[in-house]
């Protein structure tokens, strides 16, 4: 794989590693329409010149602050978010709202990341969930922690942290699971009661 | 990313590519125990020589029939089956487990890979899952055959195929949902009664 050199998201560099975001260096030229930045970038993922970016396209271009590639799980979830007349890339339109949307998360994951360690921790994880309005108990953050850190728990230590790709989408995992809960229990006391097919149909749906 | 030279599994190769397994081929010279072959192969996993596989190490070595790394989640799903003292790493004997498991897998997906592709299009899916005694409705079905695909749909064309680390995690994910929902569905009436939290569990526990 190969990601190019590394220029960063605009207004963003230094020796913290960040977030994540796209890998490549926009190239020089001038941009024949839209914001020049944001179409300079779109031409640097359009490897193929090919005027859309593929799913194959987006993910050579989104590594994390480590450097390891984007879950293919997240890359799916960005073009199922932004291919917007599903024709299975992404204009440049859709890339400046896909833009926006990881230049967003990125801020919030730097909030949260307070030791600028370049992954979310169990006690950051805890911070943002509970300002987003979600209260999770220990248990369930826990199973948070575990199912999107980004390596398997090391012996004894404390869980391993989540990177970019991964915060990204168990947020969006726990704010449809949640939503969906709210629109099953229609009577609002807490309990759903729902047959096998609406189950699996929710779990499924999940990215 | 360096996987070395493919040996393939025993009793394995050919111009098919296959459904998966491991990357790199034994190193010669007589082991010191167990079986000599199985040896061999655990001893090539272990890059650093520790005597215990990473989940690094795991990562590394898994590719599936296209080259493509193994998916975070299926190497995670994979720890936490065998590694089965919670060292974090997986020993000489938890490996034997791990290498019967892949290779029963690898059995399953080439017995449903009936075009011989080297993923699981939808129509193979549809026969395995069947033939597992799960009989998911086709809105089900296209929705499984949507989230493991191993890219993004494309445009007008069929859903793309599952590869050999995603069939394993959706079949994995499908079991474990199944049997979630009978453990809560106590009279057998096929609808089941569940809060909040017993909710987001049943959903973050799935690998």
């Amino acid at each position: 794989m190969s990601y190019g050199s590394y220029g960063g998201p605009p207004g963003y560099g230094g020796g913290y590693s960040g977030p994540g975001g796209f890998a490549s260096a926009p190239p020089r030229g001038p941009p024949p329409g839209g914001d020049p930045q944001l179409w300079s970038w779109f031409v640097t993922v359009d490897h193929d010149g090919s005027g859309a970016i593929t799913a194959v396209e987006l993910e050579r271009a989104l590594v994390n602050g480590d450097w390891t590639a984007f879950d293919l799980d997240t890359v799916k979830l960005l073009m199922s978010l932004f291919d917007r007349d599903r024709s299975g890339t992404i204009g440049f339109n859709e890339f400046s709202s896909l833009w926006k949307y990881i230049k967003d998360w990125q801020n919030v994951f730097r909030h949260f990341d307070r030791d600028r360690s370049g992954s979310i921790d169990a006690r950051e994880l805890q911070e943002a969930l509970h300002q987003f309005g979600y209260n999770l108990n220990s248990q369930l953050l826990t199973l948070v922690q575990k199912k999107y850190a980004s390596t398997v728990s090391y012996r004894g230590g404390a869980l391993p942290g989540i990177t970019f790709d991964r915060f990204v989408r168990a947020c969006v995992v726990i704010k449809q699971l949640t939503e969906s809960f709210r629109r099953l229990d229609t009577d609002q006391d807490g309990w759903v009661q729902i047959n096998y097919d609406q189950f699996m149909e929710t779990v499924l749906s999940l990215p």
